[in-house]
């Protein structure tokens, strides 16, 4: 049942919108219970199998855990390499777990607002952990950190990767990291890269810098410790306020996204605006034309729609 | 009479808005002769001492300089601290050259555009370098670079900006570096920075990774042959075709971000809407409504309004 209500509200089909948004508004109560989880890292970093062994971990420990998957790749190409169900092989088979498939139409931002509503879903459906999995290579992390109450990020202890995750921001949003594949001939390295990353989290975050974790999904170390620190910051959070707080700012923030998204895809979908669109993007690239007065005319040709179609009427 | 005409544009009147928009699709052209170049670099760096001795070079050579700014903090503060021309002493005496504070009013947004139709009034009026200066400490310089040709971001051989800079991803739009205070005793730790500063760029950008200058704008060594790279900049790209394309594809983003952004400042703006909001804020806050239902009946209103009028009218 909950596969086919998060397909109803993945579908894109006009007519499937006012039954999906009828869903929403009567599962609302049932909502808010599970604490949810961003997972991110660079593809390699192993997140299909930390996903796995975590999740099994929490189940076995009574938990019901959700998976669902932010994948900017399945948006491009049409196929998901991230929602294949066999690459965590254990936690599917698992009745008390859910691993949903990216979903793969849309802009990321469609991808989003889907991920956004099953994720509802799940919690009305009894999953009181879900896990919000995304590739940190773009902007679907700061999407994901808008939809999650924590957000944990894995790394590896190979080069290469430290400085382009400084350089997208994610260790600007991450609230835990852990440094994965922390095992065998590989640990010693793991621990030189666990202190590299907390010195440059202090310096730039100073007492808001984050834990760094180490960790080996494949050997299931360190993730009752990981475990831990999440449910320790949830409770110190919700102690504070902040972890209400942040769930009203990012329901708030979420309308405001979705008011202005609505009115820009219409802005763009307009018939009349997209045929004076060429035009005035051609003088404004030759020159001959301000972008302000071709811009002027663009919204007055968006306007005037309105009252054409109330003439009509 | 520039120094009017940019009041003229800088004003908020509604008034004004025709006569502006008259004026800049009049002197349209008569834009587009000069090289505009971005000036970044973080508070402290030596901008204005750079700007004022790069600017008495290039106006003894035969050049006629403008300075623009955009200063965040003046959009936070009401007062300019870029914008004072005691600190450009030399070259503000200078006839050849002319140096306009940075707006104070509005928001980010509508002081860049001021600064984009300030900048187009400078070409008009005959000058043939247009500086445009920020400091790097957010979004500006992004803004910036969407109105310039050349981005130049000075740097200082001092720890701790370094971090600053990655993660701000100014390094990411620089043309050329400067690293500035290259003299006396400083110069050591200076090559030594400026050697730190290729490997990072090689290692960011690879082969497109921007030379780094040494130069001391107080004694005022390394200017020529930062001038030098620039006008070699601008011929090789003139000569690719990218120099105008930038020009134009600048130009079209800038249409649409002013229709879009007009638009939004009219959904906010908008009275009814403003009502509505509150109310449907609250309601998805208090975990009572959904985003998507909520966001629906905004844009209703915002969409309503236009049939009152039309019936009003």
């Amino acid at each position: 049942m909950l596969a086919r209500a998060i397909t109803l509200v993945e579908s894109e089909l006009p007519a499937h919108r006012d039954d999906s948004e009828a869903l929403l508004q009567a599962i609302l109560p049932a909502t808010g219970g599970a604490v949810r989880l961003g997972i991110s890292g660079v593809p390699g970093v192993g997140k299909s199998t930390f996903i796995d062994r975590f999740g099994v971990e929490l189940v076995e420990a009574g938990h019901r855990v959700a998976v669902l998957a932010i994948d900017p790749s399945s948006v491009l190409s049409g196929g998901s390499i991230l929602g294949d169900k066999t690459r965590m092989a254990k936690l599917s088979r698992d009745e008390r777990a859910y691993i949903r498939p990216s979903p793969t139409s849309g802009n990321l931002g469609g991808v989003a607002r889907k991920t956004r509503e099953s994720a509802l879903l799940c919690e009305a459906a009894g999953h009181d952990v879900v896990l919000v999995e995304t590739v940190g290579v773009g902007q679907s992390e700061v999407m994901v950190r808008e939809m999650v109450d924590h957000f944990v990020v894995l790394m590896l202890s190979g080069a290469g990767d430290e400085l382009q995750g400084i350089k997208r921001g994610i260790l600007e949003v991450a609230d835990v990291l852990a440094v994965n594949k922390a095992d065998g001939p590989n640990l010693a390295a793991a621990e030189r890269r666990a202190s590299e990353l907390r010195s440059a989290l202090k310096l730039m975050r100073g007492k808001a810098a984050p834990p760094v974790h180490l960790i080996s999904a494949k050997e299931g170390t360190g993730l009752a410790e990981l475990w831990e620190a999440l449910q320790a910051l949830t409770e110190r959070e919700k102690a504070s306020g902040i972890f209400h707080r942040r769930r009203e700012d990012q329901a708030a923030r979420w309308m405001r996204q979705l008011v202005e998204e609505t009115l820009l895809r219409e802005l763009r979908a307009h018939p009349v605006v997209g045929r004076a669109w060429a035009a005035q993007e051609a003088a404004v690239r030759a020159g001959e034309r301000t972008a302000a007065a071709a811009a002027r005319e663009l919204l007055a040709a968006f306007r005037s729609d309105g009252e054409e179609a109330q003439e009509e009427a």
